[in-house]
């Protein structure tokens, strides 16, 4: 029988989603269950492969499923372990793909979010087409993709893509990495609210956002759509940050294009005008005015089963008998 | 007949050399001449080809040459060009490979002196048996190389690697290139000095560099050699700024080795000890500890013709009568 599905799993801190998934992207089926019910990896992976076995056993059967991705974050493609995670409960090094494997018979890829997203940019969303392109995940944290002639770049050890903790301001923000200047201390989600409140300090000017508890990035694109002074500042500040992050990746790695995602991604032009208008001025002359400006097509319930149903293509099938 | 030997040119802004080199790093001929003669590139190819054409019949003879390889300052490999070179008198952008080829009869790949150095550091030098390694020459200019599972990252037009142009301090020193806080100005050779001046300005402590006239780090290695206290900041201060350059690359890129090479390499350890404190400092942790700093053991006479028999094989043989 020829295998023309695979299963996909995404798992983020809060949520882990699963699906079936064929090779044109087509999900089947899907479930999910909330992540933060196992402090433990062991009954997480336990839990998790139950799940997944009922999943195909109603839908076509084991026969058909040729192999497993699972998107983690600080997953490594090349270990297979989710490592020293800063985020979830799960620490250490942990051989998630293994485990994984072990119980279901089938073989398994694991990738960090953003080497699975951008993958599953490249195989079905945005960056179809493209062979050199960064992919960016503007969220909780900074994290991004680099794909050369196809193919992610992951570096000696997995661990390429760090952009979030480049320096951008010598001895500027702390970051929770326990370095200071980090990226994503200025375009994460902490630090945008954390802009908008330095503003709201030094700035004046009235604002919409005096009046409320700025808790999010949202709170403050809710700000700009009304035409809020202070909120636009916000993201234009945030913006001119990211263009001079964007830039130096770009000078150092000649891109055709950087695909923007993630939550914040959808401030859109508040933040993305800036953000490019700044990347023009940072960016070296061979690379200046040629590297497009993307945003993620993928719906943001579906990237990381799609990706993750990507990277399980990545992965030779599983005999147990070899 | 087997061709087992290739050309190799290395062409600085000062001088071109042209060498014939077996497959094993053998130099079996070598030559040079001032490339400031030559204001017209096409007078430059005309000269250059005779000249190869002469070191070749005298030795062993056109049979025996499989193909040709040649560094050029803002070479670009992709396309074959020199591209508009900031510091050549050739502007522009000149198919120099093609030029070259058509005069020869013989293959020619080109690249710029960052990649063709980097090549030769993997083929005969420092580099040899690494996989994933970012090559840096601090000379005048702040070049780099990435190297990626044995094979130079280009990007997608050929331009990647310009560390020298990423933003390390928004709003700092101006730069050559019109853009302002490029790692460059603080580690370039011009960077160098002044900061050795800007030193000499603001700390009231005795110096010997008071009495000379800075105008190479050289000039300021000599007086740290002596103890000299300010010089020592400067290469200190230098360091530093290295050192964040260099840990914002790794955390992205995350490579087993930094190869560093160029005249300011150097300066030893008055530059590589506080460049490697400050890497380690503002590396992202998954990285820390785990890049070995290097330096280049190619002779600096023989590095570019070297590097530019390595890219040589690279290309396929030529007949003109395809």
């Amino acid at each position: 029988m020829i295998k023309t599905r695979v299963v996909g799993v995404g798992t983020s801190i809060d949520e882990t989603v699963y699906a079936i998934v064929d090779v044109r992207g087509n999900i089947i089926a899907k479930n999910s269950f909330p992540t933060t019910d196992f402090p433990n990896a062991n009954d997480f992976i336990t839990f998790l492969s139950d799940r997944i076995i009922e999943l195909v056993e109603a839908n076509g059967g084991y026969e058909s499923i040729r192999s497993v991705g699972i998107s983690l974050p600080s997953g490594n493609f090349k270990s297979g372990c989710i490592e020293h995670s800063p985020n979830m409960s799960w620490k250490g090094q942990i051989p998630m793909a293994a485990m994984l494997r072990d119980r279901l018979g089938l073989a398994v890829a694991l990738g960090n979010d953003a080497h699975v997203r951008a993958l599953g940019e490249y195989v079905f969303g945005s960056a179809h087409g493209l062979k050199d392109f960064l992919y960016i995940n503007l969220g909780h944290g900074v994290g991004s993709c680099i794909f050369t002639n196809g193919k992610a770049y992951l570096g000696a050890e997995g661990f390429a893509g760090e952009i979030g903790h480049t320096c951008i301001v010598p001895n500027g923000r702390v970051c929770g990495c326990g370095m200071a200047g980090c990226l994503e201390t200025y375009t994460g989600s902490r630090g945008i609210v954390m802009t908008a409140q330095e503003l709201l300090e030094t700035d004046s000017r009235p604002s919409l956002m005096r009046e409320m508890v700025i808790k999010t990035p949202k709170d403050v694109f809710e700000c700009c759509e009304k035409g809020d002074e202070l909120a636009i500042e916000t993201f234009r500040r945030t913006g001119e940050m990211l263009g001079v992050g964007l830039a130096n990746y770009a000078s150092v790695l000649n891109p055709e294009a950087i695909i923007l995602a993630g939550g914040i991604a959808h401030a859109g032009k508040w933040l993305i005008e800036p953000a490019q208008a700044s990347f023009e001025e940072h960016v070296f002359h061979n690379v200046k005015g040629k590297v497009k400006f993307l945003t993620s097509n993928l719906n943001e319930s579906e990237r990381d089963v799609l990706g993750a149903s990507a990277l399980a293509w990545n992965v030779k099938e599983y005999s147990l008998f070899i």
